[in-house]
């Protein structure tokens, strides 16, 4: 022992401060790290154990991640919501993020509300609107109860056209975007943003559709992936995806006999706005993770969502069920006029991007979208780097060039999030807090880490029964075939 | 001297490998460094000191510099080369690169020359087309002579149909790409080169006419900034730039009143051709140096073009010379089906694009890049950094996200080539070494040094002979006006 204690010796601090604040007092050096258990408490840390060392965990996380990488979503059509997408009833409209009803809706989904209803009619202005909403006289479903998904606001009301995709069996929806500015899914409901809805129901649905039926399906994921080597993340940045989009629909649109008035008018719509493949490239997300939905035991994030109250998650092993916490409200830049005041809390289903892996967990593809959420190119490099701890695996379909074309991090698992407690990124607009205002800005925003925790438990749960159930079964099996 | 000498000595070697050889071989440690006299000779030396040397250079450059940065080429129409081109006669054609006759032309300029004869009639086989040009019936000028570009063979016939570009009070001019595959100005000549030559001219052009006409001038350069931001370097990468144009081109080929089955053909041409803006970005890179030509003193270059026998540059300060050296065979990654011994000689204007700072200078923008020419995107970021060392400035029109939206290094200074040593880095295309094959892959290429040196040398000559004139005036002076 003499040779440790006859020199000089210096504390390292791991976790709890109070240790060291009393050594420091008493002069002694001390490095603080900062640590927590996993979680936070025994329980977590105890599911975590049980979770990743569980080898038929692996296993299905492997299925799980294979079927979203096998996926292959195709964009088949436009038709109109009522007609396509399943269990949307009347008086009903679909919402972005985990179930919620009208009490405890933030200010920008309860303006796209009021404005979907002067839309399809049901009320003749916003304070009739709003007492029928008040009254429950309208019925809110997510989105992703109905196969679809929506930026923002999310609202898809039944008379809205929506993208049509398939993936194998599965078909997935989603609304068209409506560009910047004033608009629906940000929670305005001005007379003009009522008449761009109709005319995008009259006029730009059903072009679109007859131009797709001319062109043939679109295969999503080469498209999305030559995005990628284009500067988008298709998050926050669509340029290039909305351009490659545009060359196929123009040769459907002159092909298919839709009138000059209206083809230019298309045309001028879809060239100005570079959000537009936005839907579909969330639609195609849709399709690969729903492929990746219902592997028992996987711990693979399915869905992120947000209803501008909670932040949702859903996993592949846990059914239909929603993990939540309260939603963040997001950090980035503000346009001319506001501030971080007027920043309502973080609302949409376009977290499926990241979920997907593209969005924030692609930055490192456009470095040229610091200039719309800020930061830096280097810390949006780092983005994708560090969402390679909380991913199963990578996606050989979306490549990153400046990560010397590496696989796009994806297939989140909820152990890693919880071991690392690294919460995932995600790129976001951000809607004003209030109805009828619109978008104030973009940046990035974090889950709550409770939702992950919530599940992570959730899950240990499950395998506990399900190694229960199977010791039951070895033991009633003799009994069932005694002859065997 | 006593430290010195008493502890162990070690020899670095700068230069000359002969002495290190002898202490070597004595068995004395030596580390050698690879270094010789900028530009290998005394006299280069010297003309290089006294061009480093003098503020009037300093200042010229900045002239021509500023020049060049203040430059907005818009583009302002289509026409047909024999109408609009000046100076360009009956039974000429112009070529890439500085001057040459048939006798020197290699396969791929001498495929491409054949190929025009057909087109404009003048010639009914290639015999017939190779007998007029060795009996010198033809009379070639290079593009650059009438205001113009052209990449690869860069063969501009008089009823082709040309961009038209202004700039100030100068016009630039470029022929039409024509997609990949078998093409005219990679040397091939084929009834299906002619025939898409024919239709060109017949349909696109006239359509392109018409749709600018409607939609009015394009503003270059934010829209190549745009691209640079999306993956192009709009050399050997031109997806985001030339979908951009489309997207614009569109709108006007439907409000023109384009007959329907032609709109198609057209919209159809340009969707699958990712290669439509270069010879557009070609132009407005010549418009920009264009600008920066002339200034007295100055260093800067303000061309780089080949002929595929020889590659010459032209420098601001050296009117309307060109200096020359051997052009070489690239280096990069080919076709199926070809190799190193398909590869023509370094060929086209299109190495204005590095010029003006795009192309090989901005491949920092561009790592995806590096799937079609060879190397890493490692290297491609290099590449722009390398360039930093021979240029005036930066563009802050083209700015590169991953360099932290740095300006493109621009303003190639001879001065600066020939002291470092560093030749300019240039993204191409290769084509076949023989007439009337074609592309047989894309790479990188350097110019030849003595192209700098050469200038180099001319300029310091001038440099002289006006300090010479200077004293000669200010010693006349008094003579002139005795009681001044």
């Amino acid at each position: 022992m003499k040779p440790l204690f006859g020199q000089p010796l210096a504390v390292v601090n791991v976790g709890l401060a109070s240790f060291a604040d009393g050594l420091a007092a008493a002069g002694a050096p001390v490095a603080r790290v900062q640590w927590s258990p996993p979680g936070g408490d025994p329980a977590t840390a105890t599911a975590l154990a049980r979770l990743l060392g569980d080898a038929s965990v692996d296993a299905a996380n492997r299925q799980a991640l294979d079927a979203y990488l096998a996926a292959e979503p195709v964009l088949e059509g436009v038709g109109v919501a009522r007609d396509v997408v399943p269990g949307l009833g009347e008086r009903m409209l679909l919402h972005a993020g985990p179930p919620i009803d009208w009490a405890r809706m933030g200010g920008a989904m309860r303006g796209a509300v009021i404005g979907a209803c002067l839309l399809e009619g049901w009320a003749q202005d916003h304070d009739a609107a709003r007492a029928m909403a008040e009254r429950g006289e309208i019925r809110f479903d997510p989105c992703h109860h109905h196969a679809a998904v929506g930026p923002m606001a999310g609202i898809i009301s039944p008379s809205m056209p929506v993208w049509m995709l398939r993936s194998g069996g599965k078909r997935a929806f989603s609304n068209l975007n409506e560009g910047l500015g004033k608009v629906l899914r940000y929670g305005a409901n001005g007379p003009e943003v009522i008449a761009k809805l109709r005319w995008m129901g009259d006029t730009l649905g059903p072009a679109l559709a007859k131009a797709l039926a001319a062109t043939g399906p679109v295969e999503l994921k080469p498209l999305m992936g030559r995005a990628l080597h284009m500067g988008d993340e298709m998050h926050n940045r669509n340029a290039a995806s909305s351009a490659l989009l545009f060359k196929r629909l123009v040769a459907g649109i002159l092909r298919a006999g839709v009138p000059g008035a209206d083809a230019a008018a298309v045309i001028d719509f879809l060239n100005g706005n570079d959000f537009f493949f936005l839907n579909v490239g969330m639609a195609a997300c849709k399709a690969m993770l729903d492929a990746a939905h219902g592997v028992p035991g996987s711990t693979l994030v399915t869905a992120m969502a947000r209803n501008g109250t909670d932040f949702g998650i859903r996993v592949s092993g846990a059914g239909e069920r929603w993990f939540t916490g309260p939603a963040q409200v997001p950090d980035g830049l503000f346009f001319p006029g506001y501030g971080p005041a007027d920043a309502g809390r973080d609302i949409g289903d376009s977290a499926i991007t990241e979920t997907a892996g593209i969005g924030g967990f692609a930055m490192a593809a456009a470095p040229a979208i610091v200039q719309f959420i800020g930061g830096t190119p280097q810390r949006a490099l780092e983005a994708t780097l560090t969402m390679r701890h909380v991913t199963l695996g990578a996606n050989p379909a979306f490549t990153i060039p400046m990560l010397g074309f590496a696989g796009s991090p994806a297939g989140i698992d909820v152990r890693r999030v919880v071991d690392t407690g690294i919460a995932p990124i995600i790129n976001t607009g951000m809607a004003h807090r209030e109805a009828g205002v619109g978008q104030v800005g973009a940046g990035i925003v974090r889950p709550p880490m409770e939702c992950f925790t919530q599940a992570l438990a959730a899950l240990a749960r499950t395998l506990g029964e399900r190694a229960r159930a199977r010791v039951m079964t070895t033991s009633e099996k003799p009994e069932e075939k005694p002859h065997a």
